[in-house]
């Protein structure tokens, strides 16, 4: 699921402006930290998943992407009438195929698309879907803890009958029917996932937002039952509220399709019109295979960025000696062609030198990031994005690579 | 609120591509249902309220209301990280108070605005906002009946502990707080409406989708603490799933933001650009006021086409002598500045003659209209929308104006 903003301070050290043009067409992403002032006094606010990082390849790919809707179209509420979702618009239908195709990162033949504003909506759509009307108490629902931080607050704000989230499913015992939520890569952390419960009564919803080649290898096309993906983590567009979900079950997807028409009578049109063509141009770059457009192509510009970027913020961990991060071995990617380790939308940092909260740390050093009692999970840890703007995670690292055990123990003095 | 679709088979004998472009930009809308040729074999679909009349409008206006998105825009989630509802587009707040300073039918001043996936979102939001979070028993929501018809489903789909359907205004009777929806112009009737329970520990939510001078007269602006606007009323725009709502209270218009973060964590903001332009266009050709562009502005001409719709749906009605429809008193409109009788987005029709099941009656001629019974309501009435597409509208008042008693009794006498 996308990462959301919540309770984060909405501070920012860069501006909400786009970029401005650059004719470059490079992939190149030297990280420059090494020339950046520093005065020690900026806000960099790493607390949401915020995906800017992509604004640079859109933007060095001109008016490929470009749309333009006339004030006359997409008026109506339906999109396609003889759909079970019937609001989900052809073209963003056959572009999802078609993209998940090209990258083999899941099947689509036999499955329902039901589209929601956002993978947030769609992992509502799934939990009413998959419980039943009439149960005499609400559904558990658990996911393994690290969990995104916000399944919790999701799963209960309307305090339905339907659902209650049961917490980490590494400690789950109750009898009768359950739903696991598996995101793989997982958020914090980037591990890759299966379902930790395994018993009678299983309902799986696979949150697929990272499974995606700028993040990690691609194994093969997964096949689950309900399988969840966004928009904002795969092409970086956040604000278009976007998400899908590959559906088995045909009575799953009705269901699915009832909750949205009941919240919010379908997806913004405009919004799948534009990723429709979004998408169409990045497969367009892949097709035919082999073609000399692939290394300015999207996935292959993002995996390097993140590539670099976690080199770069390993680096500053060393350099700092405070932090430790997760590694991630090494797997083959049928989709590039080659093997490397994951490497996340988010750092699951960890605070070492005897520093107990590091989100507290981190913060007094004018870092904002997502304290680890928020997963589920202690908070010796922080979730950083890795998804900001160049500026944003440059200083960062440059940041990062400047602490060190004195200011540690400042710290510690100043507020033990 | 704006209408559904839901529970509706969703047939149309309209085709759901975009009209052809047409030079022409008169307002006249001649009602030409005596050239069109009916075999009584086409299904007439106006059980929901698509506003695809409005198409024709906006085709008329040619390219003044087209918007350019390029691939690197409106990625983040943010649209304003210094507003309260932080995803809300600032050009999009500013458009919508100029065009309720125009219109006159709203206040804006003091007033929060928060942005919502359609109404109907706003609608969650507001009963999430309005109800405590720790209650023993969920908050009674009410509504005088005939209500929309997706109130209680909407309120009860979750078996929400914080909010719960308890019917009919009229007959509320319990003690304690509670909310009060009150949608004026009224859907289904087009009735003009006040709170009708007026107890300690009331909380209203007024609905105004239909509170814009094609409908009905503007008589003031309306300065209630919370009230619900839609584009896709207001416009036509259904499609782009946005509404917007006007909050007096900070913690209220605060709790409702929360609701919509947790829900889909923000709205579209490709839509929101979109209904900025939209409504920028229709305040354009209102200001300065007295601008000879008035008679082809979007208000003056849909206006014209809802008199005219109208005028033909009586005089079918009588013609037919199978039914009756509600009669609306003329008052003075400020916007307008002339008096009028509400024109509706809906006809309650009402069968005469003895049919107790209108919605099956019409049916039998294939003509699709919700059944009063959803609207809590008497079966003998049926809602209608007046806002299809010309070709759809057309067909309805020629076929209507054919059926007559004989009709009718062969009707009872084939399913008693």
């Amino acid at each position: 699921m996308a990462d959301a903003s919540e309770k984060s301070a909405h501070v920012s050290i860069s501006s909400p402006s786009p970029p401005s043009p650059s004719p470059s067409t490079s992939s190149s992403m030297a990280v420059t930290s090494t020339e950046i002032k520093d005065d020690g006094e900026r806000v960099i606010n790493l607390d949401h998943g915020d995906p800017t990082m992509y604004e640079r390849f859109w933007q060095q790919m001109g008016d490929i992407t470009t749309i333009v809707i006339s004030g006359w179209q997409s008026m109506s509420y339906f999109s396609d009438v003889k759909n079970l979702c019937w609001f989900l618009e052809p073209e963003f239908a056959k572009q999802i195929i078609r993209l998940h195709k090209i990258v083999g990162n899941a099947v689509t033949d036999n499955y329902y698309i039901v589209v929601g504003t956002g993978s947030t909506q769609l992992f509502q759509a799934a939990l009413y879907a998959l419980s039943p009307p009439n149960a005499s108490e609400p559904m558990s629902v658990v996911s393994a803890a690290p969990f995104y931080s916000s399944y919790p607050s999701v799963t209960d704000f309307l305090k339905s009958g339907l659902y209650k989230w049961a917490g980490d499913a590494n400690n789950f015992n109750k009898d009768g029917p359950y739903i696991e939520l598996v995101t793989s890569p997982n958020n914090p952390d980037g591990s890759i996932r299966q379902p930790v419960v395994n018993r009678s009564g299983e309902n799986l919803v696979h949150d697929f937002a990272y499974y995606w080649p700028q993040y990690t290898p691609i194994s093969s096309p997964a096949d689950h039952d309900l399988m969840l993906f966004t928009v904002s983590k795969a092409t970086g567009h956040a604000g278009m509220r976007l998400g899908w979900a590959l559906v088995k079950d045909k009575e799953v997807a009705k269901k699915m399709t009832s909750f949205i028409e009941l919240n919010t009578i379908g997806v913004s049109k405009d919004s799948q019109q534009r990723a429709a063509k979004i998408l169409q141009v990045i497969s367009d770059s892949y097709e035919p295979v082999g073609n000399p457009k692939q290394s300015g192509s999207f996935f292959h510009f993002s995996h390097s960025m993140m590539e670099e970027r976690w080199k770069a913020l390993r680096s500053a961990a060393k350099q700092s000696g405070l932090f430790s991060l997760p590694e991630f071995p090494s797997s083959f990617c049928n989709f590039l062609g080659q093997a490397f380790g994951s490497q996340p939308a988010f750092a699951w940092l960890k605070c070492e030198g005897g520093i107990e909260d590091c989100g507290n740390f981190l913060k007094k050093h004018k870092i904002l990031a997502r304290n680890g009692k928020h997963f589920g999970a202690s908070p010796e840890y922080v979730r950083v994005s890795m998804l900001d703007r160049d500026e944003s995670f440059n200083l960062f690292t440059k940041r990062l690579s400047s602490l060190h055990l004195s200011q540690s123990k400042d710290h510690e003095e100043e507020s033990p």
